[in-house]
């Protein structure tokens, strides 16, 4: 029996589960074809199934196996759509987005996050939290992987993404254009008690390592989550959604 | 060669990973014996051998690959501790808990969490939040599996985590007690215009599904978290430390 032909193209990106594919279609992200498997007729997938007809998609039905084959995470709930890949916006596309939308600037930044879920995680409550993208650094951290996407929860699709060499030296470009930058530390001030309205960057280090000396030492605050038990410290996309929060909580305030 | 002994008893609860084996000791948590990979000698490992000589806990080199046999999440970063399975608490005892701190108390109940990143990063939040205690139902949730335990980063150690058979019968009894309860919902009223200061009981749903209405229709707030973006929801863990926090900066305000 001859190989089978490779599923995915080298660009391609897969994006894997239901809701992630419905989102995706209805965010109008171009989807090069959708992996459906056979037998699965519930609501979400009849969903899915209409959005590819509306949008012209081909649909494939496949065994179970062959899904299997396909994912990445292991996790397609029977549905896997190709797309092309995904792209890194550039910092200048946030900035923009925030003038459009008449706001100051709100972005994370993410020194090395390596773990996918916490990625997705924290891509997922950037674009909630009205964040207007997220910059990661090029070497070391996790990328745009199919479990990073799938984590996002669709997220992926409207929240900019771009990847940096150098993130101290992305603050300082930043800090020309008015951002003042806050850094999430335990030993800083609590972030009740800071002033975190405005343009601004939100840093957030890796579990473990926590933020970079350099980096830390580009952020104008540092901003600590209170504490009130016996460990170290929250899960890095915990942590970053109680100070985006925090941050959401003074520009509506 | 005759097959080799199991290293695990059928009771016990194996910690993996540096630090949530330098906490399960730090704890005072009776650990049964100490798995180190040969040749790791790096700081975090010498911590581990000196709490374990000082308790007298034996401890075991093996080969990296006895050790990735041992191991449940496959992150054992060289070491794996075996301990007394862990015990569930009773509610009564968080009630104790937060009158010997003099705290109103402040509990989490957790509607169906499934996945164990979820339930051990949400443990963890509970810890630092300063809830005196995490109420999960009995059946369909995770329980706590070496995958929660490792996700809690020690929090399990000390943050009491009961499972009752019915999460609206103990809320019902709970009340009577004197707690207040909230639901998190996406068509609560804002988490920052309710008054959420005092004893109470915070209620997160599973990722997906939400609340049950059975466990809703008991509470006496929904609190929604604000949404600025394009998707549907935060990460059930993301959205359990966002409310927790918000419960914690009203008390200590």
């Amino acid at each position: 029996m001859e190989k089978e032909k490779e599923t995915r193209e080298p660009n391609e990106f897969i994006i894997e589960g239901r809701n992630p594919v419905i989102e995706a279609f209805r965010s109008g992200k171009a989807i090069d074809r959708v992996y459906i498997q056979d037998g699965c007729q519930d609501g979400p997938i009849q969903t899915i199934k209409r959005e590819a007809r509306k949008k012209g998609t081909p649909i494939k039905y496949v065994a179970r196996e062959r899904l299997g084959q396909i994912s990445e995470t292991g996790r397609h709930q029977g549905v896997i759509a190709c797309a092309a890949a995904y792209e890194y916006a550039e910092v200048e596309d946030m900035l923009r987005l925030a003038e459009e939308k008449g706001e100051p600037p709100f972005l994370f930044l993410l020194d090395n996050i390596e773990d996918p879920h916490n990625l997705g995680a924290i891509i997922r409550t950037a674009n909630l939290a009205g964040a207007h993208g997220v910059i990661i650094p090029k070497n070391r951290a996790v990328g745009l992987t199919a479990a990073v996407a799938r984590a996002s929860a669709g997220a992926l699709n409207y929240t900019p993404v771009a990847r940096v060499t150098n993130l101290a030296a992305a603050i300082t470009e930043l800090k020309k254009k008015g951002l003042w930058f806050v850094c999430a530390h335990m030993d800083g001030e609590s972030m009740y008690s800071l002033n975190l309205k405005g343009p601004i960057g939100m840093v957030i280090g890796s579990e473990g390592e926590g933020v970079g000396r350099l980096v830390m030492e580009k952020c104008d605050m540092t901003a600590s989550i209170p504490m009130k038990g016996n460990i170290d410290s929250l899960n890095a996309s915990v942590a970053a959604g109680v100070l985006a929060y925090e941050i959401l909580r003074q520009r509506l305030g």
